[in-house]
């Protein structure tokens, strides 16, 4: 059972992670991100400074929203979206994961450039203690 | 001259974060940068592990390879797939920004609720030393 939940919750994380970068993969919906990253903001003042129509604006808002990266509350007769910084966390865990992975990598290669160099400047000088 | 040189650059830049975005919203596609990010591999060692044709598998990869993600390099027969690391701090570079706008204002709300809290402590005392 517990296995089972295990692989359930991977694949809701996977579905999640398809979601928020597919998300990102477009310059207006960054924008709106970037915006809402500021401060909460109402639909139209989000759309406000895009040269397309509220409409264009809105799906683009919906998108995000179908994501999670973007969430939408009631403040009377106002829509105001917010970030969910928590879905940019999980897609941030991501990509620290995988920089670990090359970084352990950039060491080793450099733990070997030093050992190279620190044979190249022994070879030398037994060379030179050689020839005396 | 220098502000057109700029605005190319800048729309470069975008149309990488679109390609790299997309191209990270594919599981199949994660899986093969963490892979690679563990060390560099041939086209049909990338292959193995997964249920699927190597033509599709292959497909993948071209996605990986136009968006700057993955680089091939011949090594006498064999295609050698690495990562280009510099293809995903672009990535990261954007969601760091992003964070550190929140952060900026998580930072502004804790603010705000340690002076609420001291008002509410000092509130108490002071009506504690009237009601004396």
């Amino acid at each position: 059972m517990i296995e089972i939940e295990a692989r359930k919750e991977a694949a809701s994380r996977t579905a999640r992670l398809d979601a928020v970068f597919a998300a990102l993969a477009d310059p207006t919906r960054r924008a709106i991100i970037e915006r809402l990253s500021r401060s909460e903001a109402r639909v139209t003042e989000v759309a406000e400074p895009f040269n397309m129509s509220l409409n264009a604006v809105s799906k683009h808002i919906r998108v995000l929203e179908a994501s999670g990266v973007v969430e939408r509350h009631r403040k009377g007769r106002d829509h105001i979206l917010s970030i969910n910084t928590r879905s940019l966390d999980e897609v941030d865990g991501w990509i620290e994961r995988m920089r670990r992975y090359w970084e352990e990598r950039l060491d080793a290669m450099e733990r070997l450039l030093r050992e190279l160099k620190k044979d190249n400047e022994l070879g030398p000088k037994d060379r030179k203690h050689g020839s005396r």
